[in-house]
């Protein structure tokens, strides 16, 4: 079980490194080779949507920068932006302590739904009246300019 | 299935309003009866972890404000915090455009990961030297803050 393989590592300090290709053979997919990704703008942190890699869409989305997933209901790689344009730039790929979730930040060109919304997280639960309304992203401002 | 029941909701308007045990209802949970949820700070944008919940674990951290999960290694209810004081009180829940995924933005007692760090998604790709490192939260300033 590779949970075993990364628990050794919760102990990682900032000069360790661990080669790449191991991590990779011993992520945690689930029964059909996948694992879950989400994917977040680097400027606002505005979570954009979530979806599924298999481990060549990991390689595919290292070797291109570009963010590739693997469609469940086309059954085939999906390498986002590639009909719309609204490709997403990888800035950093990032790993869970468990290594059974991606993180990925990016650029998004354009809006990352197919709704044509920023983000795929438009619906919003309204605890107080039982119900579920339209909502706008959450974070506004640009947090990386915010820093600079 | 029930993608087609959030089909129509894609023209969501400002003022419409969805029945919450209709969604709820019509979720793409996997055959396991779970969907995905990513949880965020709802300060700083920092994503802090990707779990799972069941409809029940939706509804109880609804009604409690305090995330709940399920947790699928231990097969039970997993009231984040409930051990290690570590709560996260729900800020806002949101769903995506086909209802397969959560967004819950939080409000994070101490740190999220059970490591002690502040996200769980402290592994980091270098992708020029095929290693992977530790790496600090992308986001360090509070978003909100900065909007205030």
């Amino acid at each position: 079980m590779s949970k075993v393989f990364f628990k050794p590592h919760e102990a990682i300090g900032e000069n360790d490194r661990i080669d790449l290709d191991k991590v990779l053979a011993q992520l945690n997919f689930n029964a059909d080779g996948l694992i879950c990704v989400t994917t977040q703008c680097f400027k606002t942190g505005e979570v954009l949507m979530q979806a599924w890699m298999n481990k060549t869409a990991i390689e595919m989305t290292l070797a291109t920068n570009k963010l590739t997933y693997w469609s469940r209901s086309r059954q085939a790689f999906w390498v986002k932006g590639e009909s719309s344009g609204h490709f997403q730039h990888l800035k950093s790929m990032r790993l869970d302590c468990d290594g059974d979730a991606i993180l990925c930040l990016v650029d998004q060109m354009g809006p990352a739904c197919h709704t044509s919304r920023l983000s795929c997280f438009y619906l919003e639960v309204n605890n107080k009246s039982n119900q579920v309304q339209l909502c706008s992203p959450y974070f506004q401002k640009t947090v990386q300019e915010e820093q600079a």
